[in-house]
């Protein structure tokens, strides 16, 4: 283990957006320190490291994974890789950050839980809605009694669409917006309700807007029941034009709270020429736009990235992993067979010779 | 039919909160005039019509539409009267104005619709939501193409519950949150959407904090599906804390709007001691709240009264009339299916042998 | 007078935006109704009442002056005209609705009020912001005790330069955006404390952006002392982009509230394309925007004419004189003083032989 | 000086409000660390070195200064001890952070910056805005071009008073709202404007609630003239019901900015029997609130020790120094002058024999 004084060493697999955000919050800790970079691409590893001041580049993961320096990696790969790349990474005896979505299906799901629990590493995954401080300090005023019994909570995330081709061809991403960003939602509902045991899920998808793009669904909305009759509401959007939107509401017997990423916390900016950097996705800072400050602070990703550094080092106990990403696995399946179905799904939801999620959608099975 | 100079002699059928609201709404405009007030409980009527300067009040409404100075009725009973005062009322020659919902069920809607039209008799529904100026701009921009390709329109009403006990009834009412407020929702979109034809609604409710007040659901979803795949969604509830809440999105290829006609549309305020009136159901207004100005207006009801008004003296066509209300008791009836069987219902749903709505979410039909 | 049944017959003078709002606002209305409107350049005053179904166009005012129809006349003229219309068409036996800044010179706004008088005419100073709905309701809070002893009302109006080019001619304006519009601030301040008497005034003003269009200051503060100790605060702008900003706080011993009457009551919207109208100013409607409803009306001008009119017919007490334009008219004279000689100007303020106000700041009086 | 991996070790001179957000600052960093606090009143000290485990209490600050081991100390005591204590700390060789405002007067303010500049240590001056996440997002944007060429930086802080007493006591304070909070106005305009030379200052004060508490100010309202003709405006507060309140709005030829801290920031909430912590001076957490999340980071003030820490490791160049307290010192003494005069003061203004600033406004000097 990494002794308290020393950072954990990381190498990050992927260079793209996801990349670049695990990158630059890495950087903002102590206890972690990007050393490594690997992308099949040629030169797309280099073009990261050279940005970040990382020290080497990799075309092959897999030699990355073979230096006995690096103590953990991070995938952000197109999902249908983080089960191969995951169990590579535990065999090569390495942590293991694994982004959002955890997986394709739940086979590989467990597989990649029992891999990392095998070779003796973690399994963390990166759900950054977990250490949002907005969405943070709505949970701690829940947990202080603010809202008496919470009933219901609301996360949504909208925008007009991903930035990297592979999120549209369900082939590599496994689903449409449900399955990019439905799954914080989803984890985010669980983790604010003390990890409840969610019991059903009632799905309703569609693409609208997108049609030209491919087959994925661009807007859904989920309700998931749990254990005890409380329930949590998803919406989630690639239709949604304007920039990035992200909210969370809370609703109890004794109050509400309305906590809004964007729009709420952002300085409306009028700008007859525009500037730098308004916000993710933004289509424009001129006229009017909504920049916000410290945008990856706000999002938690520089939090989420010090707290797996600090497991790794013995200095915390861990708050989002591959069992938590499991969770979200099965909803994701049960929600894409309930759009499919026209019906609500109960859990437990174990669907077999299931390749990608959205097929659910497309051919429900008869239950 | 009434002159243009002269004014539509109105009676009004009930005496509490929402008679109160045509009472204050009908004197705003100019065009029609509230003459007499009828209510069952002996004194409601006189203290209404002593508060408004309404020169007659009655304890038994057939006393009142005996009365041949009268042109219109509004029906603000409890809902299993609706249909039974609206034949009276078309049967002694009265035009009417319904309260939403409609009524219990198809059968009742269809029966007054054809009551009316037999008469000859204008039946109006009550949505107010047509006319709310705020939520009339956003049609208006959205009729303009400033959301290009509209495919999702949102609305959501909430507070923390009704003020009358018939309303925690379902006996009285039908049913519970989705039947008082999803009806105003189910009537938005599809006017909306320019009354495309609804297909299918998928809904979720559940009874969460009002446990001990009776049967009702008091948090709703719904997810209704119209012809060229748009959709609607309504979110209501008799469970949310602060006042009330009334909100309106659309989505569309080309752009999005929110309208939020309470917090965002108030003076956020701070009292030390309070003061006179924020907001319909506030529960306080002292410390911070979010009183409103000119509420009546501002919700649209002066001008829906004076939308009824001058369609019975002939100077506008009607555009909220008992068949909206029937596609909305359709929906509603479809809603609470839906709830209780786990299930998206397709139209037509035309279930028989129903008593109330939210006897299909206790006892859904085997579809 | 009028009789209470018929309409008081207008005539406007003036053809541009504000003769636009007022044909538009008296059309909104019940007791009024615009049946001349006279402006000097050939086809302007034809191109508004064919516009608003207005009977008859005139070039010469003093021909529609000597209409005997005609009731009451508003003057939307340049504002070193308002004098010799108001002293004419009192000499008609007209009633005036003189628009902001009532004139140039106190000298003017004595003789204004004189001749009125002695015609036994009303002199009706057209500042509508005694009748937006949004500040009525932040009135009516304070004098409920909401705030308990108010100290300070803060008024602001910004947008970035008026439409017609006399604005942009001190010599025809008699001034920059502190005449133009800071008469607003002064007025409202002045009312909304209950006509409590101004003491002082302490000015600083800049042209700071159109420092090419003239001499006219185009950002300005003012902080007005009133009996009591209490205070009043302004702050002016034409200098401001992206759309009109006009907001109003007040501050008292136990408590506060921000009334915001655009970013504060719009939908907040985004469109690819654009739409028809937003709100005043607005530079665009496509990218964001921030369109409000029912724009006359939330500013209150249809319910300033309304009373204007039902003034005349003896059915309201007016609320808005001559005499409170003349406070404005010596508190404007004293706030250029002030920004002139970068001292506090106490009132009474009685300054000899300036032309128009601005001479103040330009060429400040030995005091 | 202290090596790059060693943290500066910090001896905190008070014990109250003010102390308490250093030491829970400085925690949060990872170049600095609380090793002492001093504070005379018994057992103070002692109960904030035990709250963050703080290895050192002293009730004598000069003990503390002894200790070789510190490096640096910071000042929260009361305004009129900040000379003495900052010239003993430079003749212990201690590094200085001065908590605003610097001092008493321009001589107190020249001896500081002479001794610390003598002594070879560094003199900070703690302006917490200069760090403050959102304004600095707004100074980028600035910067960037985003509002052309900007003429007007406002910036306001109010609530409804202060924590310790001696606040309230002028004699030990130096003035009211102005001195304790348009410190942070002034700074601000000045480093947001390029550190540009101040020219001018009108100022308006008023003791208008608090006239029971002392005789300071508790509004107050400062127009800032730079070279250029650009200007700074702000506004504080000890008179503001609610909660804390900090604003800024940034105008330019090309556009405009609105950075709200706290309702612009805020979760929007209701609890109906409150909850642990809204805001900074919330009067309530039950009812609607407005909580802000990790309150310290959003105001700066660990990112603000953290640069000290960096400045005395050599990792930094200060951004915040004494000499920027003596632009403040200066403008501070020549607001009062104003207020008290009713004049615009012109910079320099050296006033001499002033003892503390508010003199100048109950005794302005015959300029």
């Amino acid at each position: 283990m990494t002794s308290a004084s020393e950072t954990v060493k990381i190498g990050i697999i992927g260079s793209q957006f996801e990349a670049d955000i695990h990158a630059a919050s890495i950087a903002m800790g102590r206890h972690g320190e990007v050393v490594a970079v690997a992308s099949p691409t040629p030169g797309n590893a280099q073009e990261l490291a050279d940005r970040y001041g990382i020290a080497r580049a990799y075309t092959d993961y897999r030699e990355m994974l073979a230096d006995p320096a690096i103590d953990m990696v991070t995938i952000t790969a197109p999902n249908r890789l983080h089960c191969q790349i995951t169990l590579d990474a535990a065999a090569a005896g390495k942590h293991v950050v694994c982004e959002k979505p955890l997986a394709m299906t739940l086979e590989e799901a467990d597989l990649m839980i029992a891999a990392c629990e095998q070779a003796g590493v973690h399994l963390f995954y990166a759900e950054e809605l977990f250490f949002t401080p907005k969405y943070v300090k709505a949970k701690e005023m829940a947990d202080q009694g603010a809202f008496g019994d919470v009933y219901l909570v609301k996360q949504s995330e909208m925008h007009f669409g991903p930035h990297a081709d592979w999120f549209w061809d369900v082939e590599q991403s496994g689903g449409g917006v449900f399955m990019d960003m439905g799954c914080h939602g989803i984890a985010f509902c669980y983790w604010f309700l003390g990890r409840r045991r969610p019991t059903a899920i009632t799905a309703q998808m569609g693409t609208y807007v997108h049609t030209d793009k491919g087959r994925g669904e661009d807007h859904s909305f989920a309700i998931i029941e749990f254990e005890g009759g409380v329930i949590g509401h998803l919406e989630d959007s690639w239709a949604r034009r304007g920039g990035m939107d992200d909210r969370v509401e809370v609703y109890g017997s004794e109050g509400v709270t309305y906590a809004n990423l964007h729009m709420g916390n952002a300085l409306p900016t009028y700008s007859e020429n525009g500037y730098g950097y308004a916000v993710e996705k933004a289509p424009s800072t001129s006229g009017w736009s909504y920049p916000v400050y410290e945008e990856l602070w706000n999002y938690g990703f520089p939090q989420e990235m010090e707290h797996f550094a600090k497991c790794v080092k013995g200095l915390a106990t861990p708050d989002s992993t591959g069992r938590d990403g499991r969770v979200v696995q099965e909803l994701l399946l049960a929600g894409y067979q309930s759009a499919g179905s026209g019906r609500k799904v109960e859990l437990p939801f174990r669907p077999e010779g299931v390749v990608k999620p959205i097929d659910l959608m497309f051919s429900p099975l008869a239950l």
